[in-house]
């Protein structure tokens, strides 16, 4: 067997865990916590549909890639909670260990093509990345509106903490902003956010 | 609210559905059956991972946009089993109601470019369809191959049977296909296909 195939037949059977790797929100039915493989999928789908509205032009190429791998390092790292203060302090520790063992699976020309990406991703800093970013907090900004501010009530998130996520929006897809602001007035009034 | 905004996040809930949507095969791990929008992520990383091997130079982002949204009709067509030849009598009609559902949801540009990769998807001739295709199948393949065959021992599946689904690999992913095939000769030693 080709030694290349396979070592990414290997990465693509591990990543099959991406689907094991529950995040705190659920899916819109209530019936179960949403997993990492749906996340990204969803995400990929939402990038897919407010790029016309991104405010600098975006390679939908290089987002839909990095909505794709943008997580797989928590088949390792597990998922990290946004609002839990403390789990993040060494959450940038975990990942790069995590992504040193899920990529060093990959042959060194791909392992570096994702590794890249990723690390782009989690840098935030070039406007793919900003609006994958941007993407990925929207996509479970709606899931949450839209089961009745499930994750924001079990973590007693505030207008600040949401803000201090989903702000990105007025930037990066300012068409969008104003219908996320007027969710967030919305889910203050609810009750959903402090 | 901005009626194309809103129209486009009626959509992205509505997705949501995809996550419930059970296929016949199970995780690797068996802890139960996969559903379509993992498939769909894990589909999207598996030609991300062989798109080096693809004998037709493809074009990488419409590959990834038919690997999101290629099942998306299924939230109201259900999923229909790769061998079940009854089933797949009135799969066309059911699929393209569900298409006229579904995208008829969208604000008609992205209507149109969505529905248009569907169909390219679904008739399998462009050489990124073909791609696609043969990633979709052989995304499901490795995954009954390392499952001790579930889905294959489920079906009573033929040789011919799997030679008709991953058969493409040979001219769309050669470099693929000796391994796709020293699999199916093993699985056929081993007793998961007939």
């Amino acid at each position: 067997m080709d030694t290349k195939i396979d070592a990414k037949i290997k990465f693509l059977l591990e990543a099959d865990k991406m689907k094991s790797v529950f995040r705190r929100n659920v899916l819109l039915d209530r019936s179960r916590r949403e997993n990492d493989a749906e996340h990204s999928w969803h995400l990929a789908l939402c990038a897919m549909l407010f790029e016309e509205y991104a405010a600098q032009k975006v390679d939908m190429l290089r987002v839909l890639k990095m909505a794709i791998l943008h997580d797989i390092i928590e088949i390792y790292a597990g998922d990290t909670f946004a609002y839990d203060a403390k789990a993040n302090e060494d959450k940038k520790e975990r990942e790069k260990l995590a992504a040193d063992k899920i990529f060093g699976m990959l042959p060194k020309d791909c392992a570096e093509e994702f590794r890249s990406l990723f690390e782009e991703f989690d840098e935030a800093k070039t406007p793919d990345a900003v609006f994958a970013n941007c993407m990925d907090r929207v996509q479970a900004f709606i899931g949450n509106y839209y089961s009745d501010g499930h994750t924001w009530v079990m973590g007693d998130v505030t207008r600040e903490q949401i803000l201090s996520r989903v702000g990105i929006t007025e930037k990066a897809v300012p068409a969008l902003w104003q219908t996320i602001s007027s969710m967030i007035d919305d889910g203050i009034k609810k009750g959903y956010i402090k």
